[in-house]
């Protein structure tokens, strides 16, 4: 991993772009406006002409973006043209459910392995994958080149599990459980926090004192 | 709902302020720096104090903030004093794990309703919770006074699903499915989706050709 020159918030639009761009190929629609693009996305024209003007802009003016073109370029910088693979740590309902989800519909960024504490679980296949024991995970992140990890333990286990992670080659995480991993440089950590997800989500509705007009 | 006075990004550390306090204040802790809810969360001491001058500073310059006071009044903001209802629509492997994570953990943001469209489903009970049949949707939102509802179906049912939501009363809506909601005003929607994640992950590997060096 290096220092990324793109914020954040840009990268995320990424994959929605590319969503839109593939479909759009796959269409046989060769150019794509911005102004479409928006439509599609919901995200403004400024935007995402502010977006693609991180890595270079190929839009004609007043004609649009060679959606095919783009969409190969997106894939180059978020480095799914040639794959990578992702290792599944906790095969639990959410774990499971995960595995299903993705094995069924990435084929960029691919769960090769699945990882499990409980000796029940291991040996069992989860779409085609074999659960393995959680003394493997090192060996299984090197043996696979994995470069991502995808964390559905219980928050105890968490930190463990992610400094293995690491020691084995991982460089970027998605975090399920709730809690706050500290890694060295290196790896890239991005949390789903149900439990926070669903408590931001209440300042949304009437329920917040926020939405009360009485208030000064 | 109205307009968040608050930005986005702050509601969404405010969980984890609270997740702290509560534990300071489970601790019999009564006073908690800004230093010391920043070495837990990892924000920084002036992001945290920005936080929460937004709805007013309460810490004492030198000492720190009550927890337990501080931890009551974002609950407050968030609406989670009083409990807000959610419904989850999609009881497949994903609604499946979700439920049993949630409704085991969470007692402020409650999930008291399920709802499926597939038949063999309905009248099975996930957690104490009885799975309705989809076409119930609407009064059961309405008759439970759900404010949230959490969006586990497919791609193609999700804007139908969001619809009826909205009819009902929810107020903020968890989208899981992969497709960009259209709805009116008043429904916050928040989007996890775990493709875009995953791919948007893949940019801080080396995977990624932003990764190569030898790039101008």
């Amino acid at each position: 991993m290096r220092k990324p020159k793109i914020p954040e918030a840009a990268i995320k639009r990424l994959p929605i772009y590319l969503r839109v761009l593939e479909e759009t190929a796959a269409a046989d629609i060769q150019i794509i406006s911005s102004a479409e693009l928006a439509e599609k996305t919901g995200f403004s024209p400024e935007q995402i002409r502010k977006d693609l003007a991180y890595f270079g802009a190929f839009g004609t003016r007043g004609v649009g973006y060679d959606a095919a073109l783009l969409s190969r370029r997106i894939s180059r910088i978020l480095g799914l043209h040639h794959g990578v693979n992702a290792v599944l740590v906790g095969a639990g309902h959410l774990g499971h459910a995960l595995a299903r989800y993705s094995i069924s519909r990435h084929k960029d960024v691919r769960i090769v392995a699945i990882v499990d504490a409980d000796p029940a679980k291991v040996g069992r296949e989860i779409m085609g994958v074999v659960v393995r024991p959680s003394s493997d995970l090192v060996q299984v992140v090197q043996e696979q080149n994995i470069k991502i990890g995808i964390l559905t333990v219980p928050a105890a286990e968490a930190q463990t599990t992610a400094e293995l992670l690491q020691q084995g080659g991982v460089e970027a995480i998605l975090n399920f459980a709730p809690a706050k991993l500290r890694l060295g440089p290196g790896v890239f950590v991005q949390n789903i926090d149900l439990t926070i997800e669903l408590q931001s989500l209440a300042y949304y509705t009437s329920a917040s004192e926020e939405s009360s007009p009485s208030e000064p």
